[in-house]
């Protein structure tokens, strides 16, 4: 097996404003166990807002979304509108809201959302070029966004109003619960419910782990 | 084996700056799997610094080291004020430069530097109490600093400078490499290098699960 490359985008870094980190971890050390070398990615704009992770409340800070990343990147992140389909054999998108915040607007706007016009960019490259895309949480809620009109299947796991969300974009919705994960192989679309079910890290590993090695499996 | 309650305490959310965030979320992966149930804390004080971790430049911002830390536990952190060593099994100090600038000042001051005295007392506690200890990367330098005098064993791995200061404690320093578990038995204190030596999170995995299971087995 020759050595896949896949680009992971985080969407800054914590759960409630950027990436979910636990997520990020983990989707790295499943990427590295598989044999694949990765670079980290991430847009160069403003989160949509900062959120004290202690209290939930939205705090007065501003912080950056590709800055943040390079937290749980150890300063190893690239900008994404420097990011080349053809360079690579996958593309990954760990969950948190940032996801829904940041790099699209699915958390405040739904099925209407807008996407950021880097992260919509890389990912029609991606899918063009037969490029194996993959999302964990809520990130298949973008990638239903973008893809949807292509008929695409996704998982998000159980949650009836963010699957309505979903459909309204002409993606298709599989319920699974928080170990599976949604294969769409013509679409080359791997997807996994992560923390949208999961209630710990070694819950949300086991689907983590599997959604992983299906995705390298295809890529 | 009965659940074993186990404390991580978190030194903020960034390696630079903060706890290293893969340590930190491989620790929550290995005590999981290993059947203990975890009680995330931190210290309610201001960062010693910001740092851009894309550029590795100070900024001007300042973060509160139990906000920072909620960030990777979910909003799951704890006061360290409040955590009592009588109701826990052990506790474990992932990495990053946050242990070495917010819990003590090693960074700064080497053998010299001063520990938090919430960190103080919370340690000398748990060691009096005959609980495990555990330490990532560059806390066991804080270990040594706050047990030295007792004569116990860590490793930072192989870092000549580094262990030089930590033997000034009057703790012994044992070299290993990356994968490498110091155990000393009589203090109940384990210690592994981490990122001191790791070049991937997959590296650094490895020693961290070898480090808990260790770990584990003397709690």
């Amino acid at each position: 097996m020759a050595n896949k490359k896949i680009c992971v985008v985080l969407a800054g870094c914590g759960v409630y404003d950027g990436a979910e980190i636990q997520e990020a971890v983990l989707t790295l050390l499943a990427l590295e166990r598989g044999g694949a070398s990765v670079t980290c990615a991430a847009p160069n704009i403003n989160q949509m807002h900062v959120i004290n992770h202690l209290t939930g409340e939205v705090t007065s800070e501003t912080r950056n979304v590709l800055v943040e990343s390079a937290r749980i990147a150890r300063g190893a992140v690239q900008e994404l509108s420097t990011i080349d389909a053809s360079q690579f054999d996958g593309i990954i998108f760990p969950g948190g809201f940032g996801v829904a915040k940041n790099l699209c607007t699915f958390a405040v706007d739904g099925a209407l959302c807008s996407v950021n016009p880097d992260i919509e960019r890389v990912l029609r490259d991606f899918a063009a070029a037969g490029k194996v895309i993959g999302g964990l949480c809520i990130a298949p809620a973008l990638l239903a966004k973008v893809l949807g009109s292509s008929g695409v299947t996704v998982t998000i796991g159980t949650d009836e109003g963010t699957a309505a969300e979903i459909e309204k974009t002409g993606a298709k919705h599989q319920a699974l619960p928080v170990d599976g994960v949604s294969i769409d192989t013509a679409h080359k679309v791997v997807t996994t419910p992560a923390y949208m079910l999961g209630q710990s890290v070694g819950e949300v590993a086991v689907g983590v782990e599997k959604m992983v090695a299906e995705f390298l499996r295809l890529a």
